[in-house]
């Protein structure tokens, strides 16, 4: 197995959203001096994201970019609560996506990495969203690609197949890396080669889903660090 | 004035490509112990580039990387003077355009400028070439944009427009850096701001174009270092 790229998804693989997100809903709320269940908040929130990008990639609805989705569905939900919020504070709390901590192996994990390989997020994050994110976390990416390069959302095949045109590369010589298993899935169907890293605690205490491996992976381990070791490097 | 991301060109902006590559070529002669006259060589290889990209932008050819318009060019030459190479040298030494050495104060200009800006480069490479030549001549990217994304080549509008898009800012706020008037030409013309970083050594000792500044730009320097103190970092 010879992988010369390492393409990452970003959100609950690399970076802690949910924690993260938590401390700005409540820094937000604790600044006009608001009592309010933000865990149920974000959940809702997070819930206009699929389907947000599954009408994108039907032809339902015209290119969006994940941020506008995201914005969208924070103003909606703020207004039933009859929380008032400046346009400005939306878009402060919508570009939280960019403010996201890493987890605890990650930045050391990629730094291993981008020694023997080349490395790149592909994620369904605007290319904005992910370059800003990266100079928060630290995220010490080669280049970035994301739907935005391709116009369509994970997993449509165009994602993938956009990121084989730009880096020059087979299928087979590129590895996705995800906490997921449908973004494994749709890749390996590709050709990828692929590497499952669970973050049980991506959805907090009550996490269910993408625990274990559901596919014949090529690498399954429990950290970047460990990926980086499994690798070589 | 306020920047927020500035693009570079590369080739010859950044980077000493002629000196870099009479090295490589010499060094393939040298194997070979074959004399041969690789300046002259160099000018015709590289003299390639400008008709090869304008038959693209007028759509007389189908979109085709740069580094495919310089190996093509590149194996007509060998054949011309009968020097035998294979597939894979004739790979090698198009790949020569991916290990161009910095000038010396490209990097820590670069470093600089990253503190403070979103910093990309926005070349006529392709984008495996450009990820590629960062990591050999140790460019700290926040990403890549390159004529790949946008299928067209500077100075069509497309390809500054894509990394509008991409970056999410408007014209003014993005700075182009270019050691090329007919560059920050076109840039200009869409509304971003201008650098011009000349480099009087590109072509060599024979050097005559693009000594002085051809337009009323921004800011004038001359290194990537002064750059960054004109822009207060």
């Amino acid at each position: 197995m010879r992988v010369e790229a390492l393409l990452f998804d970003t959100y609950g693989t690399l970076v802690d959203w949910r924690s993260s997100l938590l401390d700005e809903l409540a820094a937000f709320g604790r600044a006009r001096g608001l009592r309010h269940d933000w865990t149920a908040f974000l959940a809702e929130w997070k819930a206009c994201y699929r389907p947000g990008m599954d009408a994108v990639n039907r032809g339902e609805t015209a290119w969006t970019t994940i941020e506008a989705i995201y914005r969208t569905r924070l103003a909606e939900l703020l207004r039933a609560r009859a929380i008032a919020a400046s346009p400005e504070e939306i878009d402060h709390l919508t570009q939280g996506w960019w403010r996201l901590r890493p987890w605890p192996d990650t930045v050391t994990g990629l730094a291993r990495l981008k020694n023997r390989h080349v490395i790149s997020p592909l994620s369904n994050a605007s290319f904005v969203g992910m370059v800003h994110l990266a100079k928060f976390a630290g995220l010490p990416w080669d280049c970035v690609i994301t739907a935005v390069n391709a116009r369509r959302y994970k997993p449509h095949p165009d994602v993938y197949r956009t990121a084989l045109a730009l880096l020059g590369l087979p299928a087979e010589r590129v590895m996705l890396v995800a906490a997921h298993n449908y973004d494994l899935d749709a890749a390996q169907t590709l050709g990828f080669r692929t590497a499952f890293v669970p973050r049980p605690l991506e959805y907090g205490p009550g996490h269910t889903t993408d625990l274990v491996a559901e596919g014949k992976w090529d690498v399954v381990v429990d950290s970047v660090e460990g990926l980086a070791a499994a690798l070589g490097g």
